[in-house]
């Protein structure tokens, strides 16, 4: 009972109900290797939790708590913090709906009230479904800017993470067209030292920041672009008159290799696609975000709802992303 | 020497003659495996081979020829068709400057004119640097540019191949600002139809192409911009029309891992670091470009001149993608 006390409490939220979020968590939530490292809550709603541990066939019990006080943290009994805010009649199962759109972004609310209370240490979000949560009337683009808005964050970022592949970005959930007008020199030098602190956490002292441009071969001298000679450039020069050890601008189809070789501790992408592409190349399955500048710890899986690959093969959807959003979380809380 | 008779002859451009593709060629045509597959004819300059050829210590020898039917093609002795055009002793090695681009673009043309007359059956181009030819007075984007306009084709695109791995670009060398303007509907279907056919060299009649978006998520239904839903979508559709077997738009960071499973035959890029991006991952060394709708066959290195990351490391460069690059010159010639 004792180890129990040590492991730190994750809250995992179900995601989008009728997405692959109750049925990766289920399957996370079977495997020794999860209960070893944390003290996983699921928040969400217990009639899907239900439904889909019958389509799996899964042999987890469940336990319904309304505070995370009342959950055991056993193996083979999954705490499912209630929220009874589904349907279960009226759920379709891989499609977009405006009731499963309100209550993905319920559980989200709530596992933010929870961490920003200590009742649990860090929070680990399963896929949400933008168009059913924009039809409930939320107008976020994601995950993160609910978690900013929430917690008053002016300065945070995503980091992906795949095995030795760390990359943060200057922007993410935009058009490509709306990302090159977002990068200013403001936000590249806001984002290398937001990452600066950031890795703090993951143990490095002084990291080695290794910088993307943002036009094909960083723009070629110009040829291709300016932004690299007008904005990227001068803002990664203010980072290293700060202290601060970075590089670039690199070319932004080799500075993710160079990183995953190490040459680097952490890439800082300019946009969604050029991390993304590359952490998917290389370990599609491993891939976990961490949101960088929060008051509270958050991981999430790399993925979405999957509703258009998966809709007729319930059961095919993998959990690692999961599992290793979840280690990380419990890792990132220091009582792991 | 009946063998030697149907083996491809490739007429290799020796490129910017600061840069590493001296050093690469000499490499690769130290190999069998090379003379195995083709007849190589470097076009170059003899004194920058020569000079290349001690720093190496390499024991191969050097037949100079102004014709290509004076070349023996025999493994140790390199035939070098010499454009003396390069003055050794103001060379200076892995440095911008305006002789060697106004040189290496003097290759580029010299070879197209020996494909043109069927004196070579393809060429393979070792790499140029951009800002060196343009100091010369020069104004492409690259080699591809040069390429079309001497050729007179309209209708051309780059593809780029690792392995499993095709991809044929919408946009390349131009600012990524540029490259969201220039995504119409007219664009996509072009490299569409392009692709269709010029898979036929690779031995697919019917290939089954997977179209990336442009937008994070493929724009998540509009959300994160239109393209897909005004531009990319459109062109699907009237592809298929024509009777091709063509589906997305597909998110752009899972549509690459999904063609190197072989869910596709080749995807379709929007912009330069998509596809860039995803074969540096997976294969780095090995990824070579082949030009789709030129009247003569074109291959090329994947990288560029490296003056920044081997200036102090003469003798260090991998020349894995010039060897692969010849031998699918040779492939596509039909004769190989």
């Amino acid at each position: 009972m004792k180890k129990n006390l040590v492991r730190p409490i994750i809250g995992i939220t179900m995601g989008d109900p009728a997405g692959i979020g109750p049925e990766i968590i289920i399957k996370a939530l079977s495997l020794d290797e999860i209960y070893d490292t944390c003290r996983p809550v699921v928040i969400g709603d217990s009639q899907v939790i239900d439904k889909v541990k019958s389509t799996l066939n899964s042999d987890l019990k469940m336990k319904i708590i309304q505070d995370v006080t009342d959950a055991d943290f056993v193996l083979g009994n999954i705490d499912v913090y209630n929220l009874k805010n589904v349907n279960i009649e009226n759920l379709k199962m891989r499609e977009v709906q405006e009731e499963a759109g309100k209550a993905s972004v319920e559980y989200v609310l709530k596992a933010v009230e929870l961490a920003v209370k200590n009742d649990v240490d860090a929070i680990t979000t399963a896929p949400i479904n933008k168009e059913a949560m924009n039809r409930a009337g939320f107008k976020y683009a994601g995950h993160t800017e609910i978690l900013a808005e929430l917690t008053e964050a002016e300065n945070y970022a995503m980091m992906l993470i795949a095995g030795n592949l760390r990359i943060i970005h200057v922007t993410t959930h935009v058009s490509l067209k709306e990302a090159c007008r977002l990068i200013t020199k403001e936000r590249v030098l806001n984002t290398i030292k937001l990452v600066h602190t950031g890795m703090k956490n993951f143990g490095f002292e002084k990291p080695k920041i290794g910088v993307a441009g943002l036009n094909p071969h960083s723009g070629d001298g110009g040829i291709f672009g300016r932004e690299e000679i007008d904005v990227i450039t001068p803002a990664i020069r203010m980072a290293e008159k700060q202290g601060m050890n970075v590089h670039g601008p690199l070319s932004p189809d080799t500075v993710f290799l160079r990183t995953n070789n190490r040459e680097f501790d952490i890439a800082v992408a300019m946009y969604h696609d050029q991390g993304h592409i590359a952490v998917k190349m290389i370990g599609f399955s491993r891939g976990v975000n961490y949101t960088v500048g929060l008051p509270i710890i958050r991981t999430s899986v790399d993925h979405g709802t999957a509703f258009e690959i998966s809709k007729f093969r319930l059961g095919t959807a993998d959990p690692d992303s999961l599992i290793e959003a979840v280690k990380l979380a419990a890792k990132l809380s220091k009582k792991g």
